[in-house]
């Protein structure tokens, strides 16, 4: 039936030119087949969708899920099922080792002024390693950025390094204020660690001023045993406080205590679900999001809504009787939050099997009312992709750019497949992310399916326009 | 200082042509100076905002604000101290009678069907009469529509309408799903009435399926006293299971009770300040909202959003030592809900003052992420306004196109008057929308700040370039 309306559809053709005097250049062909499909997969998902349903379990009864934990391997389980339930041409587990790092117990830091004592929320970055049993205390020494406390070098020695340089709030897309920051958190105690330093303690990384530590992954590079440090994120509204009291009391003593440690690799799985091309069934289009998240949320945003949107694309080409020419695979990757082993699994066996990879689609920008997409500058075809753009912008979709695509999805990068993110509005996403508040209340059910619906269309253009 | 900058600076001119036949046509004149003065807007609201702490005292301090309450006089002295507090040129109360409707005490409702009783969420509509004291109780007859319910005719004498047409899901922007269905709630007793119907039930107006009632204004038209009949809002899940068990058990009885009633007229203010041109200083430039709000929620979103971003709009402008050319007047409008008293009577006064109103603009679409504005199709310069996109598209606002513009500035039409509505993300907006969950806990800061920016850049670009 597609075909039929393939072949017999009025094809538009759209003219620009920078000036009257050039030649008319055919920047695109839209064809009215592509518009109808488009506007069938988004009113399907908008009033037959499932993927807030399987949400709900995936945030509700999984919950957080960090590589190595029990959850994370229930949710291999349920995703697996799930791709099996759905009835696709293959499913299954590719094993990967992954890092195994746990939170131990409470977690608790505080710090005195003139005998008061005020407590901060606190909660250890995500590769740290654990406080003493007894914690440790010592002055604390700000800075807002590592080039500075690369500077003060041995100046740091004994003290504890508070990184609290906050986001910059003039970018309207908010991971370039990420972007900015999350340094401090990646490598804090790596460039602090050769000093001598008693801890490291990072701002956490939101626009909010709240009582919310956000965790995230932290390196020690190469560092030795006796310079790793423990590290921890405080609350921005902790941070405040203590820059504050700094500045009246530099000497004032900070303690934190934290009982997490790295227990030995762990196996567990990528979980991929495969649709069978028709015309090109050695030639793939990957469509994924990761299913492990940080521990102390349940990950709907991050990245509960990639995966549930991803396993939504292949439910809707199927409802839609979208039989897709290449081979199209829904990618639940492991691992993404602190060591990305499945992404890089799956590329290393995408490359020892020889497999043509044409693109691949991440969604971990969390459920938000969709934007549009970012793709790799590598790869080929951006003005066919900017093209799309008339057939998306009705769906809020205007941003297709070049940008950044997926972390899972990158190491498939080999110079010509297609890397795409999906970009949904990013007001919202650092309220939440690696947060406690990132929980299934905070997704709306609508713009979670207009994501699903948004790359699904993405997913048929590219199946429809790419060999 | 910006005189100078416009002096000196660079015009860049875009060309467009439909082919290459035809001549250049200039359609847009983008000024370096207007993209660096819209950065600055955003940046000081990013950084420096004040709308957000200002909505938390209208919403949480105040509170629901319906006309002729206590709570909307409050609203009323908080605005015009605000007002005075920032400076403005001028300050002042235009009064006007308002209706006076109250909710009165508990509301309550149920059906019955095999000795198993269902409760049921539901919330008088605003301007509806009481039922009497022991409620009213009958079988109830559902349709899908007001031509249903009239080709029904006198077969719903004695029984309860139900109007039961569910929000179409795949219109993309939900203000499209609401205009399809709201006429149901408008209009349901006007029409019933006539047939000596006992009472109008109506699924309440939102996509989402829960517990909460949507009040908002109906009409009885010109129904007699006798002719009127108590009318009512239910939640969405409750809708759905009288549908249900309608299907089995026609005959089952269901019963409301609700104790609202009109008083007479009240006296009440639109507030309003005033900033003096420097140039055209009689001639207006109107930014706006309403200050009233439904009684069961805060009205955070309705419409202290579009109440405290106007306000922000002044202060915006003074901030970035913006001088308007045309006087721009902030107008915080009352009754906007239930009788557009306060529309009305500012339109009327600029009518009988001869006051040359150049262009309004209003925010009554929730305080969520930036999409656009719409235009109304009468009034010049539409081509000029489109050319704004490019200024605009780096802010998330894509869609400056024909449509409405707002309720309250809708009286000022007269065919010249160029009328603004600002057109945020609807994706939530009906999940909150009249009813108790619209509160502050559910605005985001930067949104809200995203949008007050946008607001100021179109006030500035609309007083830059209207004469």
């Amino acid at each position: 039936m597609k075909n039929f309306f393939l072949a017999f559809s009025l094809v538009i053709i759209l003219i620009s030119c920078t000036d009257s005097k050039t030649k008319p250049t055919i920047i695109q062909t839209v064809n009215k087949t592509d518009s109808t499909t488009i506007k069938q997969i988004f009113n399907s998902a908008l009033t037959n969708g499932q993927c807030y349903q399987w949400l709900d379990v995936l945030s509700n009864d999984i919950g957080g899920r960090l590589s190595g934990s029990p959850q994370a391997q229930q949710a291999v389980e349920w995703g697996e099922k799930l791709l099996t339930d759905l009835d696709f041409d293959k499913v299954w587990l590719q094993p990967v080792m992954v890092p195994h790092w746990v939170r131990g117990e409470k977690e608790e830091a505080s710090f005195t002024v003139n005998n008061s004592t005020f407590n901060v929320p606190i909660c250890a970055l995500g590769g740290s390693i654990a406080t003493p049993e007894n914690g440790v205390t010592g002055e604390v020494i700000e800075v807002q950025s590592l080039d500075e406390a690369e500077a003060l070098g041995e100046k740091l020695k004994g003290k504890i390094v508070f990184f609290n340089r906050p986001f910059d709030d003039t970018h309207i897309k908010t991971f370039r204020a990420y972007g900015g920051c999350v340094g401090q958190r990646v490598n804090g105690a790596k460039i602090s660690g050769k000093f001598g330093v008693l801890g490291v303690i990072v701002r956490s990384m939101t626009h909010n001023i709240d009582d919310y530590p956000h965790t995230g992954t932290m390196s020690y590079g190469d560092l030795s045993e006796q310079e790793k440090v423990p590290t921890a994120a405080i609350s921005t509204k902790a941070a405040n406080l203590l820059s504050e009291h700094l500045k009246e009391n530099p000497d004032l003593k900070f303690s934190f205590k934290q009982s997490c440690k790295t227990l030995p690799d762990a196996p567990s799985f990528n979980v991929i679900g495969e649709i069978k091309g028709s015309e090109f069934p050695d030639k793939y289009i990957v469509v994924g999001g990761h299913l492990d998240s940080w521990d102390i949320g349940d990950g709907a945003h991050d990245d509960g809504a990639g995966i549930v949107q991803s396993i939504e694309v292949a439910r809707l080409l199927k409802l839609n009787n979208i039989k897709p020419k290449h081979t199209i695979r829904v990618v639940l990757f492991m691992n993404e939050e602190n060591g990305l082993r499945g992404g890089k699994k799956y590329a290393e066996e995408a490359k020892n099997n020889n497999e043509t990879h044409v693109a691949a689609l991440e969604s971990d920008s969390g459920g938000f009312t969709p934007r549009g997409f970012s793709f790799d500058k590598s790869g080929e075809n951006h003005e066919l992709f900017k093209s799309w753009k008339s057939l998306l912008a009705p769906y809020g979709l205007h941003d297709i750019n070049i940008g950044g695509s997926g972390a899972d999805i990158g190491p498939l990068k080999d110079g010509s497949i297609s890397l795409f993110g999906y970009r949904p509005d990013s007001q919202r996403y650092f309220d939440y992310h690696h947060a406690e508040t990132d929980t299934f209340d905070k997704v709306n059910k609508r713009e979670l399916e207009l994501g699903a619906a948004s790359m699904t269309s993405l997913v048929y253009l590219l199946d429809t326009y790419l060999n």
